[in-house]
């Protein structure tokens, strides 16, 4: 057990991003709205995960939608409040602790403010150890843990509570309502035990975004190379080097869809680098061969601060270093692969591990 | 108060598909439901308005989404049991009775169903005293009662429950909601007391639709014409007596939208009449003038049996009088044409009663 504070908010909100391949949201969104939290209530009680009772109530908390709508949307603050509420009366009991379904910008950073408001700890996991687009595609999922009841809710005061037969028929119907509540939500879902947080979820992966986050400072400070810190903390490698020179992205059925095209510099020079994405990004082609895949993470750094570059931040001319970092184990069984492997996502490939791709390419 | 029988249910089923116009669903399908229900449980007791108590919980029920899709997608019979107990856990009571929506051929029968289900009464009654396609179209709505919480639920086991801002927003969220579980859905919603209903409801048209249906069928056991007779009951206007030669109907956002185009017969030789509908008939445009228009009355019969031709059932060669029968005058106040008038449904045109343009044209 230790106690967060603004720093730390804005150290996490940034290693965050970096785990957040692309996705997760925006990491400034989240981050005003923890230390706004923290300055009102003050600082938040990280637990271990070993450290939650196993019957505890604990209830994840999130932002769904594009995070392209959510850069023009910012959330009132007291909704996802009322997500969680939700599901406390639902129960009949009050959570003990919140915690984050994935790893990102926004929804790292989410379940902090919601601690620091409610004077309740968050978990210190995380359902992915990345961000990926789909309800179902959490390691509690894996774990069968089901998503239902999911609370939802938006700045305007609506609300809905779904309680489906699956975790897919939660994404479809939770991801309808998104799309007409203007293309993000406030949730509260994935009700689970104290017990089940410890087998199901990521370990301490709030410390390991803090870790990155206070690297990334840390190496701009010291005129370090932020990028190769990073790396050496995540067992990753450098994939590219190049400046973007196009991207293409829509708003499909409350996903962010495209993809961003980059033209090599340095030891890169006249290769290219296309990067797909649905929110996260999902595959990386260099030269029109795949050389990194979901589930491993794939992340685009700004080339001298080593600050992550969102899908939605990704513009012409930004110069980046493209990463690849290999995922959480859970996520290479044969489940993990079906549910968040590059066929789901419309990619007729094997799923390749990083180290393996990266050892027979150099 | 008196029990209605399975030869109830038969009329009224044909009887609210008059008053249906053209929507409210398939009278064969909700009509099964019902009886089936009453062969399991017995008859269903039918109350009067007068007779509910002041504090009493009325739960209306009732399917909502196209028609169309209806047809080929029976309800399961038990989700909308689970709909009405969803808002009965909310309230932490039980529903003293039910109630429909609308008048129509599955949102009349439904409601008995649920009846005979539950062995609470059904009030005789409705929100609209015909059919209209949207959840705030109901006089509820007028009188102030909030469709929120409602409840949805599909054949295959999915729940849903909405807590919305405005009557709109449900509207909003259960049609997306709607589309996703495959274009209909069950559902219970505008919880209200005994008070609520005896201000705010339609009353009596479960045994106006009973004598409807009755007299169509005993017309034509005694070889009357059965039109002619239901115009009487209704105060209703012949508009129009002509052949189907084309019919247009897509299904759009959870609607069906489309129109019918009947050259005249008889009297009528060498007119053309169009109907335009969105589940429900909207306007009836004869040679190019329309000559009457929601919220009054806008029904297809078919020309020798009187049975009415819901929208999903117009087809080519049919022959058919068409009738105009005046609406409930709650519908012909500021707000009621605000929420129900030809200008929310996209036509720039004044309400004029039926009465007075079929004064006109004559």
């Amino acid at each position: 057990m230790r106690l967060l504070n603004k720093e730390s908010v804005e150290d996490i909100a940034i290693g965050a991003a970096i785990l957040g391949t692309g996705g997760g949201g925006d990491p400034y969104i989240g981050k005003i709205m923890a230390m706004n939290a923290i300055e009102e209530e003050g600082p938040i009680t990280l637990l271990d995960p070993s450290e939650v009772p196993d019957d505890a109530l604990i209830i994840p908390t999130a932002m769904m939608g594009a995070p392209t709508v959510l850069v023009e949307k910012i959330p009132r603050g007291d909704e996802i409040l009322e997500a969680l509420r939700a599901l406390e009366r639902r129960f009949g009991k009050k959570a003990y602790a919140t915690i984050s379904c994935e790893a990102g910008g926004v929804n790292s950073t989410v379940p902090l403010a919601v601690a620091a408001r409610l004077h309740i700890p968050v978990v210190d996991a995380d359902g992915m150890g990345r961000a990926f687009p789909e309800i179902q595609m959490v390691t509690f999922h894996l774990h069968g843990i089901t998503a239902s009841p999911m609370a939802m809710a938006d700045e305007k005061g609506n609300a809905v509570l779904i309680e489906a037969i699956d975790n897919y028929w939660v994404e479809r119907i939770s991801r309808a309502v998104t799309v007409v509540m203007g293309g993000s939500a406030m949730i509260a879902l994935y009700p689970m035990t104290g017990a089940q947080v410890k087998e199901a979820a990521i370990p301490r992966t709030i410390t390991l975004a803090e870790q990155l986050g206070r690297t990334v400072r840390e190496a701009r400070e010291k005129k370090k190379d932020p990028i190769k810190e990073v790396l050496k903390i995540v067992n990753g490698f450098e994939l590219f080097k190049g400046k973007i020179v196009d991207v293409q992205r829509r708003t499909v059925a409350g996903f962010a869809r495209g993809e961003a095209r980059l033209e090599g510099i340095d030891e890169y020079k006249g290769d290219e680098l296309i990067i797909r994405f649905q929110n996260e990004n999902l595959v990386a082609i260099r030269n029109g061969r795949i050389i990194a895949s979901v589930p491993d993470l794939i992340t685009v750094l700004e080339i001298e601060t080593g600050l992550p570059i969102t899908t939605e931040g990704l513009k012409y001319g930004y110069r980046a270093v493209v990463v690849g970092i290999p995922c959480h184990p859970k996520w290479r069984t044969p489940e993990g692969l079906e549910t968040v492997g590059p066929k789901y996502f419309g990619y007729d490939i094997e799923y390749v591990p990083i180290e393996e791709r990266m050892r027979g390419y150099t």
